[in-house]
């Protein structure tokens, strides 16, 4: 039975930075090694080495507008007053024989002997399968030639790149079926659940489906998401056994009886960080697997889980898939229009609402649970150097959508 | 054997604004029905209902700090010079028997006649598993009283909102298990496929990992790509056949021996509107099967594909799913450095690049091919009335990610 008073008191002075704790993910946490997948499935990864052209785009040479291909010094002195008369080839041959002429959409590649293409308003029926020619071009004429856009050998898309839709359809065109990009990570979640609860209710599960959703957006795989016990033996027993890219320990992290997450890690593997200068979020932690897996305790309270996860696990498992660490929110300068009150010495998310474009107030404190948290436009970052910021101050807000 | 002749000379009067064309879009594709689906996979997903509370949030009396849970009347005249001795409960006690004190987290329930919480520097450790009070506390205090953010048959989220992954926190915490949300569009993607190519070289298919990409970001779920003979009779057998909740025909769209596309969906079902003043996607088109599933024709040439996706079937798919239909792309207005040209009476897209946070300059026209198209930092879309603006203009540009 614990019944308490082994932990100091709060005070900021006991606690890491929000920085100091970046820092350590950043040194910690690199990105996977890189995997082949289809290119149908690479939207959302990240490149691991540039994309090179294989291919010339176009592959060969094109009609670049609707007509009739044909050799362009065969229509030498064409014109309305002195039309020119070709035979129509079928549209599936490969060859055009000298005197033919065939019908092409842009982007068909041209017929063998085809040098030009004719638009076909330039084009008028004549007899028993003819047509005839009423303007004069040249060879290259209507014709997007090999290699135009991309010659073999160019880089269309340098590593690092986080593929958006748009580029699949670039490497496709230039002829790639598959690419290498940055692993998915596998974030295994443990949930240290209390079993017995004083007054009744049964506590709902609020973390598994928020950190699934969370990690998923953010690149990796939720692979597991387990409650365990919350006593020290059953998260150190998860601990040891653990393989995965990322572990995130949501609950057990509070003080005196909650306490066994970090104790838990202090004993299977390693303990780096202990409280944070961040609220919510004061009771999470950081620190390895005995098989150096890096681990991240989040508080269990469902708006510190989240503004944990936000702040310290969500980078953790961008950087493991190759992403841009930073929040993934738009972030635009708005005013706001009431005081933003924070504890020096403390991070603070301060949940907001948009008034208009530019400007923003402030919604009950973060600690006022979850659905304060999040009903809200997005929120702001006050940092541990501020006691807030006047009615009127410019500050950086992170947007959930468009205000 | 097809030779030609059989359409009428390209011209902007014979062209369906794609003001038109999206009216006919918002006309015709309705969201679909609702469907359950479990939170932990409801990220990304439209509400098809408010989502109420069923329960109380907090569910019932909680700690709302660290400390002693404790009958607040039993504390009485308690101070550092006058402590009040309580007995230390277990842990994991349900009940609080009179005089006695537990250990509590932020967020736990409190015990059966507990109704106060002394802050753990308010308490200081007594002889033989006794604690000392040295504060006076008021029954309420360090509490959260059941219900104190929300309460049952409170709308947490109303209808139409696209679920984020702090959404389902807030869900998950207020108890909720699985929610209703629009279904997800099956699309059917047809890609008329030339099969005998004149000087050799395969055409790369481009377009089918393209729409599944767009696709997928849309909200659909890209269940077939099929490629299919791009003959009047192999894609009016293709629409005859499907089910699905969209169909998307990539190719075959051109004039003349390719204008195979549109003349099938005469044949089998409903060709609403064939030709855009629309560039790139000049040769899209609109209209349903048979059996009433909305169809979008889109050019195969890789560039108009997109761009016919991008401002006509991705419209559809993102109705269907219930989203916001406007193009996904954050939307800033930015000065231009140089002019940009547009033809009168055509829409065009221009892709820019970023010159600083609030300038960009067009880059090569986006029938420079898909390479162009996609390098850049976003888009503009040129209005049918406007034959483009001058350097300095302020402009709304598209943008794939920030500048």
């Amino acid at each position: 039975v614990t019944t308490g008073f082994s932990h100091a008191a709060r005070s900021p002075a006991g606690r890491t930075s929000v920085a100091d704790a970046v820092a350590w993910i950043d040194a910690q946490v690199a990105p996977l090694a890189a995997e082949m997948v289809a290119l149908a499935h690479a939207a959302g990864r990240v490149l691991a080495q540039d994309a090179v052209a294989t291919a010339a785009m176009p592959p060969a040479d094109q009609a670049a507008i609707d007509g009739f291909a044909l050799r362009g010094d065969e229509t030498v002195g064409a014109s309305a007053y002195n039309p020119r008369s070709f035979r129509l080839a079928a549209a599936d041959g490969a060859v055009l024989a000298p005197g033919a002429a065939r019908l092409v959409s842009a982007g068909d590649p041209l017929p063998v002997g085809a040098d030009a293409v004719v638009a076909l308003e330039h084009v008028q029926p004549g007899p028993s399968g003819s047509g005839e020619v009423i303007d004069a071009v040249a060879a290259g004429h209507g014709i997007e030639p090999r290699g135009r856009h991309v010659m073999p050998g160019t880089t269309l898309l340098e590593a690092g790149r986080r593929l958006h839709p748009h580029d699949i359809g670039l490497l496709a065109a230039a002829g790639i079926t598959r690419v290498p990009v940055i692993g998915r990570p596998r974030v295994r979640c443990f949930l240290p659940t209390v079993t017995s609860v004083g007054s009744g209710a049964p506590l709902a599960d609020a973390n598994g489906p928020l950190l699934q959703a969370l990690i998923e957006r953010d690149g990796g795989d939720a692979m597991e998401l387990r409650r365990i016990g919350r006593d020290l033996a059953a998260i150190a027993q998860a601990l040891r056994a653990v393989e995965a890219d990322l572990v995130i320990v949501a609950g057990g992290t509070g003080r005196g009886a909650d306490d066994q997450a970090a104790a838990a890690l202090a004993e299977a593997g390693e303990l780096a960080i202990h409280r944070l200068a961040l609220h919510p979020g004061e009771t999470a932690g950081l620190g390895r697997t005995p098989a150096g897996v890096p681990v991240l305790l989040l508080p269990g309270a469902p708006a510190a889980c989240l503004w944990a996860y936000e702040l310290l696990a969500g980078r953790a498992v961008r950087r493991r898939a190759g992403r841009n660490p930073a929040l993934p929110f738009r972030r635009r300068e708005m005013t706001t229009a009431r005081k933003i009150v924070s504890a020096i010495g403390m991070t603070e998310i301060v949940p907001v609402r948009c008034l208009s474009e530019d400007r923003i107030e402030p919604v009950a404190s973060a600690a006022a649970g979850i659905a304060a948290a999040v009903r809200p436009d997005g929120f702001v970052v006050i940092s541990e150097g501020s006691e807030g910021v006047p009615a009127g101050a410019v500050v950086a807000v992170h947007l959930y959508a468009t205000c």
